[in-house]
């Protein structure tokens, strides 16, 4: 199992609404990651935008890979774009793993 | 159950140092963790040295206490504080926490 951490930075001034749409996931959204092996994923912000990413998964090169084979993602992720800055792409394929320096189960 | 997450910033011109630090954390040290409350407890860095902390526990204020009683935390804080950038204090008295804005199990 592997435990994964990623940063992205979410616009200030959209980070109230970017808030709001994570309070409402799209229920296919959220089965579309969990049958794609996304467990116990959780996002924080920090006030500034920067935003905090962790899950736990079998191999998360599969489980990104998964969810990009899904419509809903795609659909999401468009919508979700504005949001972000410094981003090229799609905000799933700016999710540049952290390395892990401690574990303690 | 809370999910925490918390940001620190190490010096990056002794992030290496921290991260062999952070291979060998004294068992007594992850023993005293364990008995305050601190569960699936993992620490992530960037290259620059931005910390990215990611823990479970019954109650966060009152597992920060518990570990604050410990003697072995008061030593491991000490060493660890010249590793920092940005602190006034210990270590674990800079743990800010994010809000998390999304959660799926």
């Amino acid at each position: 199992m592997q435990r994964v951490c990623f940063l992205l930075k979410v616009r200030q001034d959209r980070l109230a609404e970017y808030r709001e749409r994570h309070a409402a996931v799209w229920p296919q959204m959220q089965e579309a990651l969990r049958a794609s092996g996304w467990h116990n994923y959780s996002l924080f912000c920090r006030d500034d935008g920067l935003l905090v990413g962790y899950l736990e998964t079998e191999d998360f090169a599969a489980a990104q890979e998964a969810m990009a084979r899904t419509d809903v993602n795609a659909r999401w992720q468009a919508e979700m774009a504005p949001f972000f800055e410094g981003l090229d792409g799609r905000p799933d394929e700016g999710m540049l793993p952290l390395t892990e320096v401690f574990h303690l189960d």
